[in-house]
């Protein structure tokens, strides 16, 4: 199989195309100095946050809630987040805790990103193959000029990554076989379960994901099909 | 309620921003000659091969066959057709059937669609509400250049328009009440049907979506919230 076979490239959103710590963090660091706290503490509270992020959506992936979409995950973690910082959810306004969980919905891309997507977008299918809702996805990209063609991922497919279900529904709705559609991400983890699906792949490294001092994903651990430095550099070697 | 509860446009496609009828009928030429056929009749395969959509989603609507998608629905329409034109399907490789099928992918947009779209999308959340399937609406929109946010509709939703559940659980997916979505289309129905479920209205008219001699939705049967001349009208209308 060779690049030719590919019609569609679909990427992790959080932490590969976005920068999640900073952008929670920055938010945080408004709300924690609103309500007495110290700004200093953002960081952390982005990391306590985003660690209730896998576990909650393990309750969908084991059958023991079922599909519900990242928001309202969020949401339910933001209260549990706010107790371990001894905040007292009770104590605030619901739609200050609302807006405060929109954080989501506004970060960042990275610098290579809209200019990688762009590039991808004129000669493939793009689109966010993310564990985040459609909304967030909308509201992202009208953020942060996202340019795709379509918001796909867990509230499409109705399951959340590593499931297989979120790749091959995913490739269903695009009408190609999972050898024909890439999945592009920071995390190792991702590509393993996409490529078990029959899906390329590619990675790109984010050293700065989870902050300076970061320890995991720095470089590929298995034979993905491309691996690039960044978005920019993925489209130079597809020759886009 | 004012417009400024409106957050988000969706759209109807077939008829409403493309022009389904010549495109379609443009490509049954080519393809009617190649099988010894007159051109001539490209116009009424275009008007048979649409006469069957209705029925063949209510198949879907009434619960008598689980949800299909729309390629799949066109591509037995068309053996349907190719038949009551005296053309045997099992003659024609399936390979240039279903290449012909994809005609449907390839519509062009009316004069004002992209410019209106465009500037809808300033300011507010737009999305196909239609019929067609997500791999349908991608390839339209690279085809034709709609700057579509995300691709919603039948297939997302699991259900047909004018359905009710088509139009409510797009309006779940967006997060937004009924209320904070409008329904555009030249088809007074889809509009009674989505105001039904308490979405807004815009009606525009295409008096030649079905050729010279169209006698049906030529204006606005019902007190729709918005009536314009095109979407650049309606766009104007809006302030954007």
């Amino acid at each position: 199989m060779t690049t030719a076979d590919v019609k569609a490239f679909v990427f992790d959103v959080f932490g590969t195309l976005v920068d999640w710590r900073g952008g929670v963090a920055r938010e945080a660091a408004v709300f924690l100095q609103r309500h007495g706290r110290s700004g200093q503490e953002a960081d952390a509270f982005a990391d306590a946050w985003r660690a209730r992020y896998q576990p909650a959506m393990q309750r969908v992936r084991s059958g023991e809630r079922p599909f519900t979409k990242l928001d309202i995950l969020h949401r339910e973690n933001l209260e549990a987040v706010l107790h371990e910082f001894g905040i007292e959810a009770k104590q605030i306004p619901a739609a200050e805790l609302d807006e405060f969980n929109l954080a989501w919905h506004r970060l960042d891309p990275w610098p290579d990103t809209v200019e990688g997507l762009a590039r991808l977008k004129s000669q493939y299918i793009i689109a966010p193959l993310s564990n985040g809702n459609v909304r967030l996805m909308i509201d992202m990209a009208k953020h942060g000029g996202l340019p795709w063609d379509a918001i796909l991922g867990a509230e499409v497919a109705q399951a959340y990554k590593p499931s297989p279900e979120a790749y091959l529904r995913t490739a269903g709705i695009l009408a190609l076989a999972p050898g024909e559609v890439c999945m592009v991400a920071a995390h190792n983890s991702d590509l393993a379960a996409a490529q078990k699906c029959g899906f390329r792949t590619a990675f790109i490294p984010r050293p700065h994901e989870h902050g300076a001092s970061q320890t995991t994903n720095l470089k590929p651990e298995h034979n993905w099909d491309w691996v690039a430095t960044d978005l920019v550099d993925l489209a130079k070697q597809l020759g886009v």
